[in-house]
């Protein structure tokens, strides 16, 4: 950097891009427990995975390599918006006064809006080649959704959305952005599957979640050979293409000569807290740096800190493998809270036993904290965030006043994984002072455990 | 570059970000007239504007130096989505089978998602230097009213916003975004001002327009000394800071060794458009290069192809100088098109100086073409474009077709002013095939025409 002291983002030239995926699994001293078959409960092999994955993706979720090539098709599309900027935020650490130097990776700057193109470009790439004519999927708040109908316009594969009701009322907007890459998109649950017909029955559904629309998608790729699913979070080999974010951030704090003390940021399915974290952790499992790395989750969906380590379904029919991770139960359907993107019921796998090592930690934070924070944050550098981002934002800015406490030169690194131009009626709930926070009961993350079926 | 043939966008360091705007004032052979106090048809003199302007930007706007440097203050901001990059069109030509080379220069990076940020910080913190506590501003899609709000947030300065009607109805998150930044924003025609309740009183003028929502903005400045006024486009200053979009692409083209044949923009008031070509105009002027340099207009709203070359008002009510340019007469109310950053009756004076001087070319360009052209441009390139620079884009398509045609290897530039973000509802009237064409008949152009104030 020519002026390394006064910068205000740090950029990566194409040539600088990096070429692998980190698979975090390769460092771990123990690898995570396999998904099980719900029928045999025996571990799934990448044969019980081929009605809904092509090969090459299957690979990836269940490969030991420490990196995995990222094809050139790929390399080309990720550089419409990769190396994305990773900014200093200069202007919200005058606002608060800290001594902190807070980092944020911006991964707005995708066509969809968020790091989910990422996954979604090379997910598209991989049915390409194999001949898949149609994908299938769920969104919830439509950053996923975007992303997967931008990719599958760039690749010439149909694709087809199912979603979550609550977020499809509210974000029309959101639908349209889908509509203009292509896709088909319909309001889960819908009566176009089993599942959606059968959850669809039950009143308190009719917002939907995750977990149902999941259930609508993976039915209808299951029944034609032609048509695959995709998920847009949770899985392995989703977590790994997210890695490319933490890549990129090392990379970048490398040239300012900085060292994160903490790394914060939201969790959901899991895919961009993994993204930005999973390179980190690999340094400091090879003890070159020892930051704090911290998942922020919503206070309605706090799988990491109110929920159980057990196997359960990814989906609320039941229809995935079982998976052994953080979980509030598959029919635990949350508040309908503006992030809907952490609207799940789970946390990733990897992420769950990553945690269970006691390589990170955990904290919920109610939603009118996390519009808070986003209004100071948008008031100051200018980026008005998605729901989602602004939990770790809250945090980032707990932990900057605390280091104004303390005098303590604290280098916080975040990540802004979406900005929230669709997303400003729920800014308007905040502003006029309509937004309340969650108030769950200890009773209801009781209940839908009770139902999280009991393997060994 | 490290990979100059493959390269997807061309970036700048933030230490190569340009340091000082472009006055095109400078190099042309004659003058633009200057404009006249309405009541004594005598040329305007800085001490006419300072009700409404700070005097930094009263002599920006009269100053016959080349080159104006950008504060310090100014570059900070800029540096936040600063230098923008430079797109190679390599998907869209490739789905075109086109020899030309499409190049786009992308301004939706800013905060606000489009170029107007780059006139809307220096006029703020002008502003706040002359200890300004309020600016008033008119808006029609909203982008220069968010870019505004933006700025205003940054400088500590209070922003309220008079937004077209028509716009103010269709686009509801653009007021939200205006709000998150903290402006007041009012739906115009209002009962706020007198101009608003006097011109609200006509029925076909309660979808609004640009001219009175100046009206309005002006009239609320004029009332109070703490109180400026900010106007988006037109004015002298206003281009000049944009220009530094110019000047970037032409550091990025030269990068990567390419002279533009043909550049194309959009033009509402005209500044996006004039701080594309103004510097790529002096290197013409120079004889350093030989671009044919195109404004791109609305059917519904074309003054440089339709209007005439005159004296006229800025505004509606009539409060503004009279000013010479290319104008469809100051009460002209355009058909209600998507494309509300377009809908100006009149054309930058120094804009329509250039054209009567024949250093550019003109033409307009019907909405549903527009669109047709943004929603291929979007499935190639992945940004949805705002309906403004959708007009751009046709033309680059319709050229690089034409290329296609004579096998010329044409190099074609765009400025892509904005992103489409807060436009999907229009996307959602083209895909529904419910857009219609403008129709609008000499009558109405020769109607307004016809009052427009007889100066010599």
């Amino acid at each position: 950097m020519a002026n390394a002291k006064d910068f205000t983002k740090i950029l990566l030239d194409e040539s600088e891009m990096p070429t692998q995926w980190y698979n975090l699994i390769a460092d771990l001293p123990t690898p995570p427990p396999p998904p099980l078959h719900p029928g045999t409960l025996q571990p799934v092999g990448p044969q019980d995975l081929a009605p809904l994955f092509p090969m090459d993706l299957i690979m990836q979720e269940v490969t030991t390599d420490r990196y995995v090539d990222i094809p050139g098709e790929v390399l080309d599309v990720y550089k419409t918006w990769r190396p994305s900027p990773l900014y200093r935020a200069r202007r919200l650490e005058k606002a608060l006064g800290t001594p902190a130097r807070i980092y944020y990776k911006y991964e707005g700057v995708s066509p969809a809006g968020s790091h989910k193109p990422n996954t979604a470009v090379p997910q598209a790439f991989y049915n390409k080649k194999a001949g898949i004519k149609k994908i299938t999927t769920e969104t919830g708040a439509g950053q996923w959704g975007t992303a997967l109908s931008y990719a599958c316009a760039l690749f010439g594969i149909e694709c087809e959305v199912w979603q979550v009701g609550a977020s499809y009322d509210a974000k029309p907007y959101r639908r349209l952005m889908m509509e203009v890459f292509g896709a088909k998109v319909h309001r889960s649950p819908s009566n176009l599957t089993e599942a959606g017909r059968k959850l669809g029955a039950d009143p308190k559904n009719q917002s939907g979640s995750l977990g149902i629309a999941i259930s609508e998608a993976v039915e209808m790729a299951a029944k034609d050979p032609s048509t695959a699913y995709a998920l847009g979070s949770v899985l392995n080999h989703v977590l790994m293409h997210q890695t490319i974010i933490g890549e990129e951030a090392l990379k970048q704090l490398a040239k300012v000569g900085e060292t994160p003390d903490l790394l914060i940021g939201c969790t959901g399915g899991g895919s961009n807290f993994a993204g930005l974290s999973f390179p980190f952790m690999r340094e400091k499992l090879a003890g070159k740096m020892n930051p704090e790395i911290r998942a922020v989750e919503p206070a309605s969906c706090p799988s990491l800190t109110q929920g159980v380590y057990a196997y359960d379904f990814g989906d609320t029919a039941g229809m995935t493998p079982l998976m052994k991770m953080h979980t509030l139960g598959h029919d635990f359907i949350p508040d309908p809270i503006h992030a809907g993107g952490l609207r799940y019921h789970g946390m990733a796998p990897l992420i769950s036993h990553v945690y269970e090592l006691g390589l990170l930690t955990a904290q919920a934070v109610p939603q009118t904290e996390c519009f808070e924070a986003a209004v100071q944050f948008a008031r100051t550098e200018g980026i008005v965030p998605a729901p989602e981002p602004t939990h770790a934002i809250a945090v980032a800015i707990q932990e900057a006043l605390k280091a104004k406490e303390s005098g303590e030169e604290k280098v916080i690194l975040t990540a802004l994984c979406g900005h929230g131009h669709f997303d400003l009626a729920a800014y308007d709930n905040f502003l006029s002072g309509k937004m309340v926070d969650e108030n769950i009961t200890p009773e209801r993350f009781a209940e839908s455990i009770a139902k999280i079926p009991a393997v060994k």
